[in-house]
């Protein structure tokens, strides 16, 4: 039986990507995202295609029960999840104060600082008991500095990263890696930022700064990241790196 | 008529000593508890006595509206809310992951990182209107470094951070002052390290730390610096600071 | 006898006027700079026409021991030293990686980083047998985060934060108080910033951004904030603030 | 002819770990260091018998001069240096302020700041030139928060994160890739822990958590993540990471 690499946000960016790595290095890849089940299904495919071992399952995150269910139903119908990926964003875009309704800020948090508790609460013990366990956790500039329009988004990420360091006070010397992961920069992802910008600025600006250009991050590259963090001998973890292309200024620069 | 001082978490530590140190530069100190009818009273007392004018309400802040009914009542019936001291703590003592619950783990958030944004998403709008306001906002180690047994802790503290800082990003310029206060210790405060401990500890506490050893944080000189923060000329605003005792170890050496 | 404030770095921005302020706090003022005797003529009989007590010195703060001597023939023929005002910069204004001397970048730890370990080797064995002093380092943007350009003005400054990080975990329980001042923007000052601007784009940015819109930091607001953190209780002190001018992004957002 | 990889302070932990690492990958290793003429030499031999390619120089990086001349010759009579692996330390064991005297200060700045700049400023333009370069610097705790007894490590190391954080601001764009590696905890290498600790101190130290417990880090563990830094995609640098013992609290929370 394979070990299970389980990945929370499992789009066509970073967190599906990641789960193909992980399948290539003999992990059976879950593939959770919460619509476009033909996607999905495509990656799922995609997969099986190259050798792998892939499952895809529809999850809206923020469902009571949601994520604790299927963790179980995982560890029972799959096998012990090795590698929790926890993909899940809280990106709206910008919005000023008065435009930032309460019923938003509080899905930034389910989705990105709660979620993220609620996963752990339910996997680490398991984890615990085989004394092992990985969970990349990608974040974003947001959790690391508040700026304007980025209340719901900041606020959320900044919890988050709270909670990883708790996280992994808590659990590292239980064999559990936490790792997060600040993703300074734009990805070149049609789910994510396509979707915020439109298909015609998007393939603009992947003509502009992506592309042979190398200035948007491209999942595939991400994803050698992520496997090596979770190849990383226990006597040497990294619990948090940034991560931008080369021609980005650091958000400390701007 | 006297510019407001709006207090949310007006106990007997910081919360209420801060407020009572406004109403002696001629604020009209609005206090709010959640419980403990009788001494919300007594402190609104004690501050007349002094000939300083103040009025108490009790106040569930996690409940829906009240943090906004509230502030629109006192900008219509008092005054104008030229400060607020936003106090609420989200501090539960240790629990591990697994003593964690859903629900305290989301009574945190509501507590120190949702009531803060109802809060300034209600007051900030009449704030930019009037072009200038300040808001101090207590805050904890916890907000800037995770720990076991902090889980939601850190993470509602950690998301409250990154929230002051967007808020200062959007409204500084339009004049409205906010400060992230990192209380770096224990407060000699009866009302929120003396029920954590339980009286005798507490008094034990006070003893060998505390009282003439100035080892316990003094509200009445946390008060100075709250009052120095909101006095500062606006082409010198600090946004954050750290407080401690002298004879305390800064969170990043211990 | 009066306590002492000494400054090292009195020009007419910062340092000077922080010595005016405590000099009008009843301390006598030693102000010492490396030039401009007439400049530092004119500050004394300033402070001395308003009737405080003020002393004046030129002094190479790289020169060897000139720093130290100081120090001593202040204690012996002043009085002790209850106040260090440190406000050597080493701003040299952007040079690339290549218009960088090794020299220059010497000269920069020599003044923002070795003369601090100077003054404080001298300075805080006398402060510790009083069991009592305060040391107040002004500090910039450049001790938080490198940039382009920045190489001798990062790397002095960020050793300078180290290092006043270290000497207050060892100081502060002996009574010394540490704090470092991140002045995040353009103080209004003729002798740093109209230096290195000249004189007439330094009219230009008073008039566009100074003057009555307060966007360049005044001096004699700064000085409020030094006095209000010496004046701090011992059990509420703080270690590191920033300072900005409300019309400006904080470093991490820009 | 191979790609050079230059390490700088080879002894037998970190540095001539990761220069055999580099040429298990193809790279000459070039490895550089004070004394120890039979250690290094004897390192040479075994990445020779492993087929590499190495060689070794003494080099004492203090000395005017010597880096700048080994960078120039190592090009001239070796090829052009792809990989800088920067692993000078400035630990000199916990030392008071007044037991740390002027020349042990400046001699830490010496080795760990102004030699980086010292290297940077030779190989970068170089580096610039072709495009292209890498530069890992092997970095500690002491350069993200100072501590008592730790006055001239941290300044020095605290002020080289700041120099790397302007060298990558400066130069990423242009294809060098600057990463900054924080070791926060103690490493399994004689040549440093051991030296410090005594033979048999380390001894001890080695059963008690290191070894099988993999509670000291493993250089040649280390070493994996030096060269995977090194592979990251331009899109997706990595400027700062840590790394520590799954065992071991980050230094955040101790």
């Amino acid at each position: 039986m394979k070990p299970v690499c389980l990945v929370i946000g499992a789009g066509a960016g970073i967190g599906g990507t990641v789960g193909k790595r992980f399948a290539q290095e003999n992990y059976h890849a879950v593939l959770c995202r919460r619509s476009n089940e033909e996607g999905l299904a495509n990656l799922v495919l995609q997969i099986k295609e190259e050798g792998g071992d892939a499952s895809g399952f529809l999850l809206n995150a923020v469902d009571e029960g949601s994520i604790e269910e299927r963790i179980v139903a995982v560890e029972a119908e799959i096998g012990p999840i090795e590698v929790l990926v926890f993909n899940l964003g809280a990106q709206i875009g910008n919005r000023t104060l008065e435009e930032t309704s309460n019923k938003v800020f509080e899905l930034g948090w389910r989705m990105a600082t709660f979620a993220l508790f609620r996963a752990a609460s339910t996997l680490f013990p398991l984890m615990e008991k085989r004394g092992k366990g990985t969970i990349l956790v990608t974040s974003s500039t947001a959790a690391v500095r508040g700026n304007a329009q980025q209340h719901s988004h900041a606020a959320a990420m900044g919890g988050r990263r709270m909670l990883c360091q708790s996280l992994s006070a808590e659990y590292a010397s239980k064999g559990i890696h936490v790792a997060h992961i600040v993703i300074d920069g734009s990805v070149d992802a049609p789910d994510t930022l396509g979707k915020m910008l439109g298909a015609e600025k998007f393939q603009q600006l992947r003509e502009e700064k992506g592309m042979e250009h190398d200035g948007l991050m491209l999942p595939e590259k991400i994803a050698e990241t992520y496997l090596h963090l979770h190849k990383q001998h226990r006597s040497v973890w990294t619990h948090e790196l940034d991560l931008r292309a080369y021609s980005d200024l650091a958000w400390w620069n701007h």
